[in-house]
C-alpha cells in the first residue's frame, strides 16, 4: 500500500494535555488538577446550556439536522448575514481543513505569522503547499505585505488576536492591509478569541457583516470553544461571501456536527450574559497575572484573549517550568514547540490562580 | 481566488431528511413524524448512556481526552485488538475520509459496488479518483475479482452488510477474495451494520482481530450509530494494522469528536444487552416488513440489516411513494439517486411499521 507523498513527512500533532492522563500518569486526583492548558472558559458553561444539553440525552439516537437550520438562523441573526454565507464545522479547525482542502496542492504558498494556530500549517502540509511564515512574533502587517508580494500565496491566515502570543491587530490597519491584497488570496481571519478583544476596546472588534461586505476573498473564522464554553462540542464557523461558502460546503461531511453540539451552540448564543461575566472576570484575574510577572521580572506579552504569554529569560527553561507544574497538577502550555522560550497560561478562576502563583513563584 | 479543479465538479451531498425540516415544510407536529430515512436505532439509546450524558451536560467546555483512552480501551478490549490497532472518527465516515486522503490523488482508481455507501465515491472523488463500480445490484466477488484484475485500484471498498441494499458476504467467501487481492491494494470492509449480521448467522460475521492477523492490507470499519444507538454522537471506528492506523492518524485532527460522543460510546460498550434487544426486535418486526412486500406483490432484497429495500414495479415511481408518505409524516428513502426504483425503509417500533403498511398500502 502505498501512502500519498506529503503523508509520509508528517507528524501526530499533540494537543493540550487533558486531565484524565495527568490522573492516569501523576496519580493525582481529578479535583487536584487545574487544567490552563487549552483555553477552555474556566467559567464553565452556561447552565441554560447545560440543561438543554440533558433534557435531550435520550435524543441522541437521532442524527443532527444537517442543514444546522436552527443555529444558522442563530449565528445570522447574531452577525447580520445571510444563512447561505456561513458555514459550520467540527470547531473552527474543521472550516479550516475545508479551506485548505478546496484551495490548496502541491504548488501553493500559505503566508502566516512565525508563531501562530499550529493548525494553519498543519493542513497545509497535509496537502503538500509550502509555508511561508514572517520573523515577528507579534503579527507585523508589513512583514506580511513584504512576503504577500515576494511569494503570492494562495492563503495568508491572520490569527487576530493571536493564538499562542494573545496580540491583537487594530480593524483600521487589519482593512488597510486587506486593501491592498490580490483578490486571488483568501484571506482567513481567524477570530476565534474575538469576543475578548472586543471587550477590551472597539478597535480591534472585526465584524463579520462588515468584513464581508468589504472584501469578496476574505472569510472570518469563529468558535464557541472559548467564551461560549462549548470546548467539548467542537462547534465553529465561517463567514465569507456565498461563492466561497458554496465551494467549501462541497467538502463539509454530512453531519459533521453532534446533535447536541447543534442544540447547545444554538442555546449559547442566547445566553449573552453567561459570555458577558465571563469575559469581564477573564481581564479581572488577567491584571493579577500582570501584576505576577512584574512582581518576579518577567516580561508578558499583553493579551486580548483568555490566556497570557509569560516568556521567561534565558536561564528559566519554559519546558522545566512547565514540567514542574505538571507534577503539581497543573496544566499549562510550554511554548518551545514554537520557538520560544515562554509559557501560555490559561487565566483561570482566582483560586486556580492563586494556586498557579504559588506553585509558580518557587520555580522562578 | 481559484479552487481546486476537482472541487469545481462537485455536487453537495444532500443526507437523509431530519424530523425538523418535515415540521417547517410541511406544518405536521414532530409527534406525528416518523424517521425511516437513516437507519437509527428505533429504540433509541441505552438508559445507561443517556444518564451518562445528562450527569456530564455541565462539562462541555472541556476539551476531550485526545488520546481517546476509555474508548480505546474499550474497544480494544471488544475486539481483542491492541490499541494502536484502533482510530476513532467522528463516525465511520470520517474514517474513510482519512483512508482516502492518505491514499488517493487524481492518479488513483477505486473500486466499489456499483449501488452503496454514498460516502465511498463522495470522498473519492473530492481527491480526483477514478471510480469504477460493478454492475450487479448485490455485492458480486466474482465482479470485484475482475475488475480489481483490470484497473488495479488503490482502494476496494466492500459493504458488508451493504448499505442502502441490505444483502450480505459469507465470510468465508469475503477470505477467498481479499487472499486473492494484491497486497498494494487497500480493501475497505464496511460493518457498519455487522451487528445486525452476525445476529442472523455466525458465517456473516467477520471478527476484526481475525482479519487484521490475516491482511495487512485490510482495514475494518465500524460504527456506534445504528445497533448502539449513538447516531446524533458521530462516532465510529477503523481497525487494522499498526502501520496503517499510523499514517491514518497524521491525517486525524485534533479533538475529532465530542466530549460526550467518548462518554456515550465508551457506556454504550458496556450496554450490550440494550444492543442485542434492539437487535432481536428489529428482525422480529422486520417478518412484517417482507410480508406486506409479499402480500402486496413486491419484491424485496432479505436484508441483513436494521433497514429494508423494496423493489418497485415500473409503474410505480419511488419518489412518488416516498413523497407520498413524507407528506404524511413518514420519511424514508428514494433510491432514485442511486439508479434504482426501489424504496429503503429503517425498520421502526411496532407502531411505527404499522403507520407505514396502513400509509403505504393505498399509495400502491
Amino acid at each position: 500500500m502505498k501512502f500519498n507523498r506529503q503523508i509520509e513527512d508528517l507528524k501526530i500533532y499533540e494537543a493540550g494535555k487533558p486531565i484524565e492522563l495527568v490522573v492516569r500518569e501523576f496519580g493525582i486526583e481529578p479535583k487536584d488538577i487545574i487544567k490552563m492548558a487549552s483555553n477552555e472558559n474556566p467559567y464553565g458553561v452556561s447552565p441554560k446550556v447545560s440543561k438543554v444539553v440533558a433534557e435531550n440525552s435520550d435524543k441522541i439516537y437521532l442524527y443532527p439536522d444537517d442543514s444546522m437550520y436552527s443555529l444558522k438562523e442563530g449565528l445570522s441573526r447574531e452577525f447580520n448575514v445571510d444563512s447561505d454565507e456561513i458555514i459550520i464545522g467540527a470547531g473552527s479547525d474543521q472550516v479550516l481543513e475545508f479551506i485548505t482542502r478546496a484551495i490548496l496542492n502541491e504548488n501553493s504558498t500559505v503566508l502566516q505569522n512565525s508563531v501562530t494556530f499550529a493548525m494553519y500549517s498543519i493542513y497545509s502540509k497535509q496537502l503538500g503547499a509550502k509555508i511561508v511564515t514572517t520573523d515577528s512574533i507579534k503579527h507585523n502587517l508589513d512583514e506580511f505585505r513584504e512576503l504577500a508580494k515576494e511569494h503570492n500565496p494562495e492563503i495568508i491566515f491572520i490569527c487576530t488576536p493571536n493564538n499562542p502570543t494573545g496580540d491583537v491587530i487594530e480593524r483600521d490597519e487589519l482593512y488597510s492591509f486587506l486593501d491592498e491584497m490580490s483578490r486571488d488570496t483568501l484571506v482567513v481571519v481567524d477570530g476565534a478569541y474575538m469576543e475578548y478583544a472586543k471587550a477590551r476596546s472597539d478597535k480591534y472588534a472585526v465584524e463579520p457583516s462588515d468584513l464581508i461586505s468589504r472584501y469578496e476573498n476574505v472569510i472570518y473564522l469563529g468558535t464557541f470553544s472559548k467564551a461560549y464554553g462549548l470546548g467539548g462540542m467542537r462547534v465553529g464557523y465561517g463567514i465569507a461571501q456565498k461563492e466561497i461558502i458554496r465551494n467549501l460546503y462541497k467538502i463539509r461531511p454530512p453531519f459533521n456536527i453532534t446533535t447536541l453540539s447543534l442544540l447547545s451552540a444554538t442555546e449559547a448564543l442566547k445566553d449573552r450574559e453567561f459570555v458577558d461575566r465571563s469575559i469581564e472576570s477573564n481581564f479581572m484575574e488577567m491584571d493579577r497575572f500582570k501584576e505576577f510577572a512584574k512582581d518576579n521580572g518577567l516580561e508578558y506579552i499583553d493579551s486580548y484573549t483568555n490566556f497570557i504569554t509569560i516568556l521567561l529569560p534565558e536561564n528559566i527553561s519554559s519546558t522545566y517550568i512547565a514540567d514542574a507544574l505538571l507534577k503539581n497538577g497543573i496544566i499549562i502550555r510550554d511554548l518551545k514547540g514554537y520557538g520560544l522560550n515562554a509559557i501560555r497560561i490559561t487565566v483561570g478562576k482566582d483560586y486556580e490562580n492563586s494556586r498557579f502563583f504559588e506553585t509558580c513563584k518557587p520555580l522562578l
